[in-house]
């Protein structure tokens, strides 16, 4: 507290984000990296973009990466924002799309950002509870509101909606923005992006940090509506007008370009996907189908918080949330296979 | 417009910044850039961080860029807040220290992004004219408010304030924040940095793109009490927890590290400076004294607008601020010598 602050920061309630711990042979399963690097084409073009050219400010635009994003999704530059992570996407998402005199909609256990961002903008945010397996029925947004704002795989269920639903939640609210933030929708579910050309009210956002193996870089993107980008591209250039730098503009773009390595990586995550939660059923836990790179899990028999202490002691790191109707679970990102058996070696001395 | 827009997008009235357009030959003195590239050994950091481990989220809180930077100006790691460049680093600043009941104080001539932040968090901003001679009077801020916020040097006139007016103004108002935008200071200024242990109500920002010539890699810090660090890092961790990539922060220790680059080409970019402001004067311009990386001048008998469209059709920027009482100057930053000459030498045919 400090007579100094302005009343927002006296309100807020910041994010804590999963521990970057540095211990030696750690198992890192908290955070949704990737476990395999980035492209060695994007990490050449970074190599390359470290150079004297450094001294200029970089493109404001970041026109070069929202033409490879474009024409990756079969969009025009116009319908594609960059940013410093998806995290600072959403954050003006937030404040140039979302706060309006009705509520947002948003489900009850979902991305544990959106309420900061809420209270850092002053958003009334109604949640709207999972149903009893945990999933997104849309049928339960047909409420009136100022904008809807969900994550598809969501998080940190692993749940995925079908394109159906999401054309069906886009209905039901022709006037308010529905955002879908697909940060783990490379792992398996379909993304809305191909409905934009139809629904001038979707915003589709996507992150380089989990499929594209890129957390440590910072970029972010959103798809959707000239008109919603344009609005987002105002409150981005009253805010700082070159996010991007030129290391990362570079190594974005050739992350996009190099489809080859996107394939092979994210086909890995997939098949140890499904062989750890194979392995965790076989240990006895309940594991919720997942079309994300983690699982969530729980044990009938097994505190998830004791758990998570005794594999911390073992220097294996998930991630567990002391949040009501999911305090019981743990959240495993898919790391190698290697590291899911040591996960699997650990737990099964944990639950014998 | 669009009906999806939040109401403070309408409101908005974003930033222009200069120029960065793709030229051959181009002599670009119009966003003070520095003419010299980065330290090497920034560079040499940079791509040793653009590997595998960026697959992993950076450190949140940017430890070891605080403690490089907190070590280089005498402070405490909890005195240092970093950002993805000086401009988030202020956009930070007005949001959680600067709105206030009472108006905000700033120059009516000065970066002219406050006014813009001013309008994205809702704050009242009453501007204080320069004197006559484009200069800050600190007198002329002993009125109620509730902050200040001004550049030292000021941009784009240049001019600087003595520690000892930074001082009248930090006990003028003693339970008011008062922000010093030190981005020019490394050019021949005094920094406030050194009062920060006496005055609990002093902020200093800072930034990588000048002095360190790293524009490119959008790196900015503030140094102030831990009171005021906490309030920014409150934000901060409602906004974005990771604003700064690997590859800047290992691009950007390295930067500080590296004294004997640092001092070597600010030296010869003052150098330039003063070669530039006599070949000016020489020519009949109006120079105001500098203490930073560009010089304010303006021609009796030419009209600014013009000589900078002039100039531009031979393949050299300036920039040129259509704003009342400046628009008769011209903001040239420094270049090389071989810039600084052709332009020098462009300049000689227009205005002979």
């Amino acid at each position: 507290m400090s007579r100094f602050w302005s009343d927002v920061v006296h309100r807020l309630t910041p994010y804590t984000p999963g521990e970057q711990v540095q211990i030696p042979g750690l198992v890192k399963l908290n955070t949704n990296e990737n476990p395999y690097g980035p492209s060695p084409l994007a990490l050449a073009a970074m190599r390359e973009a470290a150079g004297d050219g450094l001294r200029k400010y970089p493109d404001p635009n970041g026109t070069a990466l929202k033409d490879a994003l474009a024409a990756s999704h079969g969009l025009r530059r116009e319908q594609v924002f960059v940013g410093n992570s998806s995290d600072e996407v959403l954050a003006h998402v937030f404040q140039s799309l979302l706060k309006h005199e009705l509520p947002l909609l948003s489900p009850d256990i979902s991305y544990s950002f959106y309420p900061t961002y809420c209270s850092l903008y002053g958003i009334a945010l109604r949640t709207v509870p999972l149903n009893d397996r945990f999933q997104i029925d849309v049928a339960d947004y047909d409420q009136p509101c100022g904008a809807v704002i969900l994550a598809n795989p969501n998080a940190p269920t692993g749940h995925p909606l079908s394109l159906a639903s999401i054309e069906r939640l886009l209905s039901l609210h022709p006037d308010r923005v529905v955002v879908i933030d697909e940060a783990y929708v490379d792992f398996g579910a379909s993304s809305a992006a191909t409905l934009i050309d139809r629904y001038d009210n979707l915003l589709v956002v996507q992150t380089f940090s989990k499929s594209r193996s890129l957390a440590g870089l910072r970029v972010g993107f959103a798809l959707g509506h000239a008109d919603l980008v344009a609005g987002l591209e105002r409150v981005k250039n009253s805010f700082n007008c070159y996010p991007l730098s030129q290391v990362a503009l570079a190594g974005a773009v050739a992350a996009v370009e190099d489809v080859a390595y996107f394939e092979q990586t994210r086909a890995a995550i997939i098949a140890s996907r499904e062989r750890l939660a194979a392995d965790l059923t076989a240990l006895g836990f309940e594991v919720l189908p997942s079309q994300a790179n983690f699982v969530f899990a729980r044990h009938p028999e097994h505190d998830a918080a004791a758990l998570a202490a005794a594999l911390r002691e073992r220097a294996i790191l998930v991630r567990h949330f002391r949040q009501p109707r999911i305090e019981q679970f743990l959240r495993i990102s898919i790391g190698t296979d290697a590291e899911c058996g040591k996960l699997v070696a650990a737990l099964r001395t944990l639950v014998a």
